[in-house]
């Protein structure tokens, strides 16, 4: 009866693939960067058209969880019955920032199709992740009247800004929120080969705004005796790494957890292919870094420490010979168990604030931080999950460990105690980055991969 | 009659000030900013209304020198007769970009009058310049019916941009060119009190642009394993300097001329005052750099460094966690006797060049080079321009030495021997800067000055 209840689940999708898409494109054309307060409103319109497919698919008690940031949605579909196990979905519909808008080959929020690929920002990360979840619900509500597990969905709007409410939030909503496990819906791979992530780092950050002058000055009247802050930037900058790319935040390694010899070999699984995908990515042939240990260890299983932006003084076409008034940097760092983030950006606000002098001001701005988290890699949800990927993909998973940090994981895992499953099904790329794609081959089927998910968690 | 003379053009001055001033900001309502092509056509139009400036007051020759750049405005008024000196007057009617845009509280380009100051780009530097001299020759001409001089006259169209196509015009021109003195018409005071310049600092640059992968990558999944050209960029700055503030390009201050006990004594004239004003404009009461030397003598004597633009990934609210593609700079070097502009950016670039590596590309764009130049200081000229000050502010000028650069004075003082007289009467502020302005008040005044200098050049 099972199988013939994914049968059907599994027709309707077939026979509502249009209609799914055409949904899909709708949910794109929202605006949704959480880190520009100009996207607000669009932040609210995208849950809105949330709050109104939970809806209309079935789900009860749909409603804005509110912690004073971006609407979180809730929903939820609990009548499996008290013997059926209770899954937790997080995803998040907000978007990375577009920029540089010139480099997008169509507008991240008028989304297009071009050779089987449907590009906008957030068609992977993570409206994609969203629409694939909302899909199976459907297919299944309209094919079998029933989920053959109980869910309660969580959709976060800033998940791409650091989450900075939904810590508090979820805290406050404990009594709610009693699943046995979570669902991580918030990842993708570039080709069909599945993946599950076992291990997430965590992230820390800072914006520094280091002023001077009271406006920009003639370098040529001034220069000399007025202090720039360009040159005091590039200190700061300079003093993060040593030669080699080690970190030089005092501190900063004391917490990071050994990597065994096990993990090692687990994390060198078909580097060689890997290392070709890096290359193709990003166009370097060298990778870079401390090389005390193997580029595929630093990429997941060590800290970083990244500045994401730089700014300062002219930067247009010719010269503008001024001492500038400002200048700033964003700077964040990936981190490891069991590296704690408050403590680490102590540590990097101590550090920063040796560079304090008398003749410029230091400003130093908070992002939001989140722990490092391990997920998954054995148990009945992972076997679960195996057998969907054997039957709709033709092959199971791979584990890996990802450099990326999904801030509610850590803070779930540490807050609530669930066990979290990685649940990235999604195909496409250029996540964060412009001309963001999902691959239309895979939409259906990834729907199919979740339906077979929730039958075999229960089988 | 020569006192006769200056009376009626004086008087000529008073009874069409009005009319003066409406040309001024017809002028001021051409764009001008060399630094930036898109501004291309705008200075074309500059240099055609002066051509028809200079030919309705009755100048001959009156013709663009194409050099290949911005437009070279050439004309001459040579009827005082093979006894009286030719007096060859540079100035330049384009300005610096106009960003930061929002710090202006008028359109740069919608020259606007408040409590008594003509804003706009270019008001005091330097198509107020070129505005003083072409109203003072139209008075004596209008008054007297001739001018007590021969003047030739060079109008630049590109000195914001480093002057580079007018030394090789020059060169070409140099039979034309048969002046005894030459007039650098590009300075002004922030008050009253005149000034002559006899010293300006020469200038070397050079834009560096730091590739890395083909595109923007998410600092998660590549942190630690693609090198970040923000970082290589800041160690680049960090490098330029230590932590006093001297500049730590190898080689640098070889050829510095080291400074006399008089010309330390002469710098130190109204230090007190001097140091007020600095920090009136600046808004720092701490001064910066290398405490080897008085702040007075590193302000104008020594030579410096500074990063004028600095840019790199994200910028804008909040955060995105990426690596960024490519970062970059500008860097000016701002250069004294006998320092050779060729020689100090070549050991620029060997130091840029030491700093390459295999995870990186690093591009170096060279910025055009100026020798920095000593002007008159004592002689007729200098005692002419004296007498009208007196005359005509109730002062004689101080002499000073700036930090500031004029490309066309070092190299016309090393390749055609001129005499080199500062000429900078504006009076005003926020050259560079948003919100440039000369004040009114003196601008009938400055037109007299330049009267009175002329007829007393002969006196």
């Amino acid at each position: 009866m099972t199988d013939n209840g994914i049968a059907r689940a599994v027709d309707w999708v077939h026979d509502n693939e249009q209609v799914c898409l055409s949904q899909f494109i709708e949910f794109l054309r929202i605006p949704c960067v959480s880190a520009d307060p100009a996207y607000h409103l669009d932040l609210q319109r995208c849950a809105g058209w949330l709050l109104a497919e939970l809806r209309r698919i079935g789900f009860q008690q749909v409603q804005v969880l509110n912690g004073g940031g971006a609407p979180v949605v809730y929903g939820e579909w609990l009548e499996a019955g008290p013997d059926r196990p209770t899954v937790l979905v997080y995803a998040h519909y907000d978007g990375q920032p577009v920029d540089p808008l010139e480099k997008w080959e169509s507008p991240p929020f008028e989304p297009a199709v071009r050779d089987g690929k449907l590009y906008a920002r957030g068609a992977l990360d993570d409206k994609g992740g969203t629409m694939i979840q909302l899909k199976a619900w459907e297919a299944m509500l309209q094919a079998e009247g029933r989920l053959p597990v109980n869910v309660q969905v969580l959709f976060e709007g800033e998940e791409e800004s650091g989450s900075p409410t939904i810590e508090a939030l979820v805290q406050q909503q404990r009594a709610l929120l009693q699943a046995d496990l979570l669902l991580l819906c918030d990842g993708s791979t570039p080709t069909s080969q599945p993946k599950i992530c076992y291990g997430l780092r965590g992230i820390a950050g800072a914006e520094v705004v280091v002023r001077g002058s009271r406006r920009d000055l003639h370098s040529g009247l001034y220069g000399g005796i007025i202090h720039n802050p360009v040159h005091l930037v590039g200190k700061m900058i300079a003093s993060l790494h040593d030669q080699a790319g080690r970190v030089q935040i005092p501190g900063f390694y004391d917490a990071v957890r050994p990597v065994s010899g096990e993990e090692r070999e687990r994390l060198a699984h078909d580097e060689a292919t890997a290392r070709d995908e890096v290359t193709a990515i990003s166009g370097r042939e060298e990778l870079w870094g401390d090389e005390s240990d193997p580029w595929y260890v630093r990429a997941a299983a060590l800290p970083t420490c990244d500045v994401n932006g730089v700014w300062g003084g002219y930067q247009g076409a010719g010269a503008k010979t001024v001492i500038p008034a400002q200048a700033g940097f964003k700077v964040s760092l990936r981190l490891v168990p069991d590296q704690d983030p408050q403590q680490i950006v102590q540590q990097l606000v101590d550090h920063l604030n040796s560079f304090r002098c008398r003749t410029l001001e230091i400003d130093i701005l908070l992002g939001p931080g989140a722990w490092p988290a391990t997920m998954e890699s054995q148990g009945p949800a992972v076997a679960a999950l195996q057998r969907a990927y054997q039957a709709t993909r033709g092959q199971q998973a791979w584990f890996y460990r990802t450099g990326g940090s999904v801030p509610i994981a850590g803070f779930l895992q540490r807050s609530i105690g669930l066990p979290i499953l990685d649940f990235g099904i999604g195909v496409g790329d250029n996540i964060h980055a412009p001309n963001e794609y999902m691959q239309l081959l895979y939409f259906a089927g990834c729907i199919e991969t979740a339906i077979h998910f929730y039958h075999y968690l229960v089988e």
